[in-house]
């Protein structure tokens, strides 16, 4: 009902609706529709009232209602399915949910707050309500399964393009799905995928951004590690526009590495990283190394040379740049 | 109730039963435990009956109730947990399901008729009622989502094994999943998974095995292409005995791989195929060409050397054997 009489005032934008025409709209009483309003001003919608003129709209919250996220969005596929919510326990598990029912190509889940987050590894990520774009992508590419970590660096390309347009900050990425603003995590992304040995089902990228946190938000233990673009930037940013904009980015970018391959994303992935010629402590499963990085293959591997001056292929680990050496 | 019946007979084996007694334990009328029997004779159990001294169990049929499947079984964790049904659509959509849902390592799904039984790329496959190994695992391995075609390989290594000892037949290995006797199919695994990049949540191993089934079950339509151990053997062979075989196998191939690597399994992959050496079609997606199979890679994929002397990996596609020349 919220959603309805939202609409009904942004029709009449900048003009007054009386309480009359409200209740004849929607069949509910003076009372009911009052009700609504009070509500609606609750969620951060500046509504004005008087009691001979009715109601006006004055400014609506950065809330990422599929409406307001789908005007002016002018992708082809991604986002024309929108699965919003107020409140989920993780993005992602919806979107495989919804991906198992049957869910086309590009449909996007999207919530305010999640109270599970996933990263990667089965950790947490921090999703408070109405401050981040907590979103999940449901893919299905026809490509093999191995390939599918090239959707990882083309997402991490796309987030840098978005930072970089709507906040005009310089975002580094940092292997294999880390986007940083002065060294401090501001994104980061978890793919996934359901397959078959020799083709995928469907995969689910998801990413989450830190917009408008606050530092209070991020408290003692994640201040050192983890950043804002607000923060960063010193004012808020649109969510929307964010959205909007990472959206067209990663359709742009998943588009050309279908018909073009994915030689130059890999350019590009190269030039927003932090990591070629650096030394770095490299944590994998059950062992740690110190190596140089000297490139990322093809497949989106790390190659590095050990210190014995062997080269490898890093297809998984952690990366640490902050060694004393 | 019937496996409670069945239980107490089996129990008292080659002993009578009263109807009075079976009454006490069960607390239903003597109607009602004749009506079970009856049931239980129809679905194969040989059971005899007379009216002052009981019933007695005196033949089973060949179905594979976990109790079934469980007596005898020396595995350490496979089969552990069983998970039986006597009609489904699909086990590997079931073993998924079970999966998402916390099932351990080790767990399995089996049934007696498939009604949407899966094979490679969404094909069908044809899984009647009483007559084949209709069987998905649970596996959770700490492997890189790239490593995963290893376990196909390995199941199909698995389930020659167990033809060779079982039935005594030797089949060959079609790469990349279907086990053939005198050229045609006897058995197809469908190997999927859910992953992150750089981790496996889980995989499901599918194999179908027909073991059973009749020149009839076949029809015109696939008695060219399909066969049943049955039809080679000329005589019934037990799907318990043959299960059994088969968990016992593919658990000691699993353990030599997480031990000890894939080196020797490849190796055994290698003497059963029947393709190494031979001039063969290859259609992938979007285009067939002529190769001749050089060898398997490590990573699982088919090396073939095309006719302008180039060598290529092939991961994906289809083999054909049957070319005129």
């Amino acid at each position: 009902m919220r959603a309805e009489i939202i609409k009904l005032l942004r029709k009449h934008a900048h003009e007054f609706v009386s309480g009359e025409e409200m209740c004849r709209c929607f069949g509910i009483s003076r009372t009911a529709i009052w009700k609504h309003i009070q509500l609606l001003r609750q969620e951060g919608f500046d509504i004005e009232a008087y009691s001979r003129k009715g109601y006006r709209l004055l400014g609506e919250p950065d809330c990422l209602f599929p409406e307001n996220v789908a005007a002016g969005l002018v992708t082809k596929v991604f986002g024309n399915q929108i699965d919003y919510h107020d409140q989920i326990n993780s993005t992602n598990e919806r979107a495989k949910q919804l991906a198992r029912q049957g869910a086309l190509h590009g449909t996007i889940v999207i919530a305010e707050e999640q109270l599970q987050g996933k990263g990667r590894l089965g950790r947490f990520w921090y999703s408070p309500s109405g401050t981040g774009i907590w979103l999940s992508m449901i893919l299905r590419p026809k490509i093999l399964p191995f390939e599918a970590p090239k959707l990882t660096l083309l997402a991490g390309v796309a987030a840098a393009r978005t930072i970089q347009q709507v906040a005009h900050l310089t975002p580094e990425i940092k292997w294999p799905n880390d986007i940083l603003l002065k060294g401090k995590k501001v994104s980061g992304i978890l793919t996934e995928m359901s397959a078959e040995m020799d083709a995928i089902n469907f995969v689910v990228v998801g990413i989450g951004i830190n917009v408008n946190l606050l530092p209070e938000h991020f408290g003692p233990e994640l201040e050192d590690i983890a950043t804002s673009l607000a923060i960063q930037k010193g004012e808020k940013i649109s969510r929307v526009q964010l959205l909007q904009c990472f959206l067209l980015e990663i359709e742009a970018l998943y588009e050309e590495f279908l018909h073009n391959g994915f030689e130059d994303i890999l350019a590009e992935w190269k030039q927003w990283t932090n990591l070629l010629g650096r030394r770095v402590k490299i944590t994998m499963l059950s062992h740690e190394f110190f190596a140089t990085i000297v490139d990322i293959a093809d497949s989106g591997a790390l190659v590095v040379e050990r210190e014995d001056g062997e080269r490898q292929h890093v297809v998984s680990g952690e990366v640490s740049l902050d060694i004393n050496a």
